[in-house]
């Protein structure tokens, strides 16, 4: 008889989103198994750009710097045209810069899928609960629908068929065992897997997808794409911008790259003899760029990567499946076309959000009762599923943006990439997004494209401040790494000056700390505590001191004594200017405010300052107050 | 008989010194051995802080990214005294920012030693032409006398004795080849290396030093020194900052380290009864820090380090020998008290001082007579010594500052760490600093304490632009790798307001293209090429187009088309402000400037923007156009 293996989650397909997802249960003891196809890690080509909000969830896996340090940033976007006056040729109409102002900080930058790859899975080395078998596919999977409602349980089970190759025929850098045939051919064995939960991170030809009968609604369009990884050899002055080239024979979108490469993405328009992407080969795809760029020459370097696709704009019909047993994450669940550069990273986004919820559902400590389990899952779909529908609506109209640049071509383009970083996501109410009583039903809940600001819902805006203890300078989200814990931000005004913001920080941090009211069981255990206390106050810091504060702010452990790196100033910082957070969150130094912030970085609510019970409440409603 | 085999350079001690020199050879097919008598790299404790000027070296050695991610930043000290009340106890006199204005940037960051000794050596892996061999100590050196004045000769003749011992027994992970005795024991296997140089970075008590029979000047003084490494569990406000702490019962100098350790430096004044570092234990030390913190506390919690030891204040009477075959560099040269954080600073910008003039000497194109070369060399002890001398005096004087703080302290603080960076340093006029003639004699060339400025023999100040072709901001000595070219930097001004300027750029581009004068043959090859022309200027970007300047601001390859990263733009970055690079080096935007600057990064020339003549005549001297 076959051996079955149980694991907590199963994750099919280790691209972008399943290595994202598999990334949140580093440091915990949830078993996760990662299987896919592919000999090994991608090699080249794919997705490459990279918004803020998805570099800061590699901020919070502790991979920013080194992916930051191989990004090639993009800074400048330049609007090409047909010439005014009648003549052949194009000419440059617009120098734009790539800037969100109330971002702070750099808004895109470039690095190839494989990179991307690489970094998360070395991030998953250490973790022996954590492990990715290449070679392997998925053949059946059955959950049995008669345990769905019991907690301890392992309703999914899958059949996998591993392909076992020759060790140096293979990639598989992360696989230990991998015995094989004595001729070194390959040979198939199958192994059958029990999991709590089952993901599918199989991209736009989801197996799993198919198994969940899940339907992609939408066009499968007639778009078809050219895109084309090269050094280029031409007098084209703006080969180092981003380029948005529009003549009579067609457009081209240009991002430059790192190593003097720059990538071309060429839309062929239906009807066109090139619609079908079998025909569009390489030459074709380089006579029509020159065709585009004329009177510029362009001569062709070394090419790294090409490919050319038909794209379809498709969204699932559900998310999960199964009682919130069964999920599906980025392409496996919505295709769109590349022209916006939201692959990679929604499919990253739509991991980071599920992530968390799993990792709360599955700790051992304090763990949700299976009612408030499976209400918390079926958040991802009711989060999720709006992003990638509104992203398609987006996707229709992008390009009419270029394609005739109105008078308030700015404001639009300003728009269209606030959307595209993702700062207009805001989610619906729901036990994770708690809304005040009195706007619960009055305010209108739609994507909006306001100032990224303090909305349950909505993420929390990065900001720089200084730590209390040493003035070392951070932003906040390189400070919220990904533990799995909410934090309870404070943002306590100046308490230096009111004896009324000074007296609530001492009776707040006393109820955050209260083992009656449950909320101290949740702060208490340092860093493995389910909820982390910061403080983020406006006082002249030399008049603050932090051992004064109550302890919850700077709690003490007998292994290596206080914490220093919980309580921030909105202050001046020595070498990199003033952050000034509550001018940018609009929060009165007087008043101050509490937020919670889920363990994604998003906000869960927004209080008053001395709104005690405020804080109790959002954690009751999720069920970790419950036992 | 033994076979000998040859290298180019032999460098005896695989420290910083050593790695820091060995990193200059990258990219080239210069043989460079490095042996150490240890058994693998360093693993702990010993030097630590690193300034902003030897960051700067790593950033171009291409491994700033990784050393600042790993390290932790210095940005408060605060000034600890006994009571002004009389009462028992110390008590906060001053807190100050840890910053040079004119700098712009971080002045100090602290990585442990092992760190910065494993990207270093990371760093030299994958070049074939470089190999470190530990578990090797040379025993015999003869120079032959009557080689020294030829050229392509090995006078350095060196017997090496290798310990091998079981690979699994050591932690040698850069030789490829150790054989080893079959019952694993150490067996000593003898090797005879002719070298055309030999370097000393061999540590304070450096056997090349005794073999060259350099004389260590000055005392071995009293001063011994507890240093410990620990997790403190303490009440003292102030562990998150940089602390001097005076006390009627001693001193301490308290550094934060990563992982919430600090390190804490205790003196022991002479006369003492642990003035004999031997008595020293780790007990005691502890228990002088305790009562130099009291009333505060102190409990252990994990010890990663500590050391006691003596320091001598010495400088070896020549940091060169045997007609510049033979060099000394670091520790093995200069010894000084651990106080102004120096060691292993003074140790690196010493071994970026020399790499370079030999990686020109031995350059296969473009390669120096035999006099030129010598000269060149002769330039380190006449640079480098100096600075040693300027160092010990400093010493001395550096802990009355904090013994009684005048009211001058602020003023007289500022200058210490200005010092202490190195921004004071200035190399004396030779064949690679070269002055105006009307100021040769004028002026007054000893160590300034000015303003960070343009003069020949200092480092060219840091300063933030922006790339013309596509607005990413960089600094400009992370723009300056270490490939051993020289730069010429046209500052063009503001070349599209006046005529006089961009006729002078198209004048200035010609010559230094031109064959006919020698120059042509020095900028010609691309990233081969011994110098590279590089452009600032500060004209409004949208008028300056990249192409239409001369070609050697753009060269062409065949292979990659042109370079777009030699022109710069004193512009506002889209992310990042304004490097207000004309004001901050007071040059003239109407008027201009060029400089010529050596392969580390100091001025070796300054000159009025249509002084053609003087890049010539800088080169010539230098010996580079005498072929």
């Amino acid at each position: 008889m076959m051996e079955v293996k149980t694991v907590d989650i199963l994750i099919i397909g280790a691209g972008p989103a399943g290595l994202a997802l598999a990334n949140w249960f580093r440091n915990s003891s949830i078993n996760v198994l990662l299987v896919d196809k592919k000999p090994g890690p991608t090699r080249r080509g794919k997705a490459e750009g990279l918004k803020s909000t998805t570099n800061e969830i590699f901020d919070s896996y502790g991979i920013g710097p080194q992916i930051a340090t191989e990004s090639w940033r993009l800074e400048e976007i330049a609007i090409w045209g047909q010439k005014k006056d009648g003549k052949s040729g194009i000419e440059r109409e617009q120098l734009i810069q790539d800037k969100v102002e109330e971002l702070g900080k750099v808004r895109e930058t470039m690095l190839q899928q494989s990179r991307v790859e690489y970094h998360m899975q070395q991030n998953l080395l250490s973790h022996r609960n954590i492990t990715i078998q290449y070679n392997t596919q998925p053949v059946d999977v059955n959950v049995d629908e008669s345990l769905l409602h019991e907690d301890e349980v392992y309703p999914v089970e899958v059949l996998l068929v591993k392909t076992q190759v020759h060790p140096e025929a293979s990639s598989n850098i992360l696989e230990n065992s991998t015995p094989y045939t004595a001729d070194g051919a390959a040979k198939e064995v199958e192994e059958r897997i029990r999991a709590r939960y089952i993901v599918g991170c199989d991209g736009a030809h989801s197996w799993l997808r198919k198994q969940l009968q899940v339907q992609l609604e939408g066009d499968l369009t007639d778009s078809v794409f050219g895109v084309v990884d090269l050094i280029p050899k031409s007098n084209f002055p703006d080969l180092r911008r981003v380029c948005y080239l529009r003549a009579s024979t067609g457009t081209i979108l240009l991002v430059p790259r790192s190593n003097k490469e720059v990538r071309l993405y060429i839309p062929v328009e239906s009807g066109s003899s090139l619609s079908d992407p079998k025909e569009l080969t390489f030459d074709r795809i380089i006579d029509a760029a020159r065709k585009i760029m004329s009177p510029y020459t362009l001569e062709v370097g070394a090419v790294s990567w090409w490919s050319a696709y038909r794209v379809g704009q498709r969204v699932g019909s559900h998310f999960s499946r199964h009682n919130e047993r069964a999920f599906l994450v980025g392409d496996a669940v919505h295709t769109h076309s590349p022209k916006a550069g939201q692959g990679m990273n929604t499919s990253i986004q739509d991991a980071y959000n599920l992530g968390w919820k799993l990792r709360l559902v599955l700790q051992p400590h304090h763990k949700l009762d299976s009612d408030a389990s499976r209400r918390l899952l079926a958040t991802y779909e009711s989060e999720r599923r709006p992003v990638a529908q509104d992203l398609i609506s987006f996707d229709r109209g992008y390009l009419k943006l270029f394609a005739a640049p109105s008078s308030q071509f700015d404001t639009e383009f300003l728009q269209a990439i606030k959307f595209t970083t993702g700062l207009s996501i805001r989610y619906p109410p729901s036990c994770a997004v708690q809304l005040p009583k009195v706007v619960q039903t009055a305010e209108k809940l739609g994507p909006s494209l306001l100032k990224a600001d303090l909305v349950p819902g909505k993420r929390l805006p990065d900001f720089q401040a200084v730590y209390q203890a040493d003035g070392i300078t951070t932003w906040i989200h390189k400070r919220l790494q990904a533990t799995g814990c909410f934090r309870v931000i404070v943002f306590a005004g100046d308490l230096a000056a009111h004896q009324h913001l000074s007296t609530n920080v001492q009776k707040l941090g006393e109820y955050l700390a209260d083992p009656e009211n449950g909320l101290g069981q949740l702060t208490a255990g340092g860093e493995a505590a389910p909820v982390e206390v910061l403080m983020v106050h406006s006082a002249n810091r030399e008049k603050v001191e932090l051992l004064e504060l109550p302890e919850v702010f700077r709690p003490w452990s007998d292994n290596d004594g206080y914490d220093y790196w919980r309580v921030l100033a909105d202050a001046e910082s020595v070498h990199e200017g003033h952050g000034r957070v509550y001018e940018r969150l609009e929060t009165d130094p007087e008043k101050g405010r509490t937020l919670v912030v889920r363990p994604d970085g998003y906000i869960g609510a927004v209080l008053d300052v001395d709104d005690f019970e405020g804080v109790g409440k959002y954690f009751n409603e999720l069920g970790m107050l419950s036992k």
